[in-house]
């Protein structure tokens, strides 16, 4: 499919989505099949050649949406609301198109800022404290996961690390089993089901809040917990310092966006480097330091000159010793002229640096 | 928004996305900016009062696209290639209208069959070993994970759990943490570093295998160190009973599409499971059990006429040890029309609970 034909495809796929829209309340909220419906009314293979695409809109009606549970359907009561909104479906297209993956600020700072900001922008409509805004110099602030249940499993990891690391640093014969033996996560006996998933994952006990006549935990039953649990020996390490809500349920943001603040980004960054000593070297993640010699610096020369005149962009990877630029074919539309350009550019950029080693 | 403005803004999008992608190579693939370059062209705060839509859009074109690292341009050749095409970004409009959460069968029925049909075509095309396949009995089969990174969580997670399971089957007075601190788990000293991190989250040892000149693992590395660890008493535990790659990469499924395998499915589905007993007894998941008396009873009969009439949709839940019908306002468009219906609709089915219950 090339573009003139998104063009016609994507105005008919709209017209598509608003007409499902404005018409789900005559379809039946929960679908009449039984399990394994799907797997007769199609080929057991993948076909050999290309369908049209008419007959791929068509089997939507016929296979897909007989199945379907109707969850934006007035008629939907169950599970919760899943936010959806038409300016968050143009919002997820644009995203589509960009197709960036920000995992880090380099691989594309529109993201990191922008999300950075949102969540403050976010953080001060629920008067959030202070202290979980990320600002221009604060060492809290937000961060968006996929569910809440990811929310709470990284926060309980980063909790992990952070006590593990304290206890070590002062009784450093004592290992991480040993430690994690006696941590003790706690929460409400009416929790979600994840909380209970986050302490099986992270190897923790998770003690579980009994919970009042009206199903709300109460301080003095945690604090008596508490007091129980360290009398045992337990260490209790899992604490409210950080908060979670999903804009995907509350605020019309398409799944998925569940929205995280702590208030030290470094407890969770930090709980996942895996040399916490790199991050005082550098604020970016090049993954360079500035101790090579030789060939090395010579690659990382070039790579400084590849990436500031921005005809191309690369990054580098270590090979044992060695730093290495990296040479990828990635998007769909290379042609070999693309590749030629690049690789007389390097190699101009490649004689400049050799020219400037032998002056 | 409206679906009438949606439809026009939709199609403006549409138009936008492939302006975008049929003109990205003349954008500059690296931007331009400094760390915190975007934060100062942005208000500190959301608006009080609504901003016009072409305000927004154009806000993409002067604040978004000069920090954005062009992916998809032909001259970007760092990291990896992203996959990205039309007819997927056409895909993804579906599902975001259809917009459920498929995290159970009954939850949208579509959803998990045609993930599994769609990941048995791939594995055939893949010409994986049949006891991946879940096919109409099999164990095996594949799930779509959001990244290569989560199923190598997920793995050695399953793997973790399974090991603990049988060695404490075995000796009953083993912890937990006893048996984790011995248990080992192997990659090649060149993999992504995930698999370290895997390592690290779920609180095991991860040994990296040393590569030879050609980087590449060999088995007689991995054996030998498979057998001085036994003989120091430790557990070696994660190994290939699964397989994964990522078609956000390679097959122009737009991020995130990462398909994983595995050879029994209950490795996965039992290891994150809170009540393994709970399987035996339902293969759905409405969380009930058929052992209820009074008005329990009452309230199972009652859901189950009005999720068979279909004209809404509840799901239970459990508040200690009742069966409470939960009714969520969901949908953005319920008036309380909808919610009138639908309580003289419960109100007429529970008058029939009722009456047959003196029956």
């Amino acid at each position: 499919m090339n573009a003139s034909e998104f063009r016609r495809r994507g105005k008919e796929m709209v017209d598509y989505v608003a007409d499902y829209l404005e018409g789900i309340e005559g379809r039946p909220v929960y679908p009449d099949v039984e399990p394994g419906y799907l797997r007769p009314l199609i080929p057991t293979a993948a076909p050999q050649e290309p369908e049209a695409f008419e007959d791929i809109i068509n089997d939507i009606e016929k296979i897909i949406m007989p199945g379907v549970t109707h969850w934006h359907s007035p008629y939907f009561f169950a599970y919760f609301p899943t936010a959806s909104s038409y300016p968050a479906m143009l919002a997820d297209m644009l995203c589509g198109a960009i197709g960036c993956i920000g995992f880090s600020w380099a691989a594309s700072p529109a993201c990191t800022e922008l999300e950075t900001v949102m969540m403050d922008w976010l953080g001060k409509m629920l008067q959030l404290p202070e202290a979980f805004l990320a600002g221009k110099a604060g060492e809290g602030g937000g961060v968006i996961q996929g569910s809440a249940s990811e929310a709470t499993l990284v926060a309980l990891l980063a909790a992990r690390t952070k006590v593990i690391r304290q206890l070590q640093a002062q009784s450093p014969e004592l290992t991480q089993a040993a430690i994690m033996e006696k941590l003790v996560a706690y929460s409400s006996d009416q929790a979600h089901s994840s909380v209970e998933r986050a302490g099986l994952i992270g190897g923790v006990k998770l003690k579980a809040i009994p919970s009042d006549g009206k199903f709300a935990m109460r301080a003095s039953a945690l604090q008596e917990a508490l007091e129980q649990d360290k009398a045992a020996g337990l260490i209790p390490f899992f604490f409210a310092d950080s908060f979670n809500f999903n804009p995907h349920k509350w605020l019309l943001v398409n799944f998925d966006c569940s929205a995280m603040w702590g208030k030290k980004r470094t407890d969770l960054t930090g709980a996942f480097k895996l040399d916490p000593v790199y991050l005082k070297h550098s604020h970016q993640d090049s993954g360079l330091i500035t101790d090579y010699r030789g060939s090395n610096q010579l690659n990382e020369a070039l790579l400084q000159r590849i990436n500031s005149a921005k005809k191309i962009h690369l990054v580098p990877c270590h090979l044992r010793d060695k730093i290495v630029l990296r040479f990828a074919v990635c998007a769909r539309t290379v042609e070999s002229a693309h590749v030629q350009f690049a690789w007389e550019h390097i190699k101009e950029l490649a004689g400049d640096v050799l020219r400037v080693e032998k002056e």
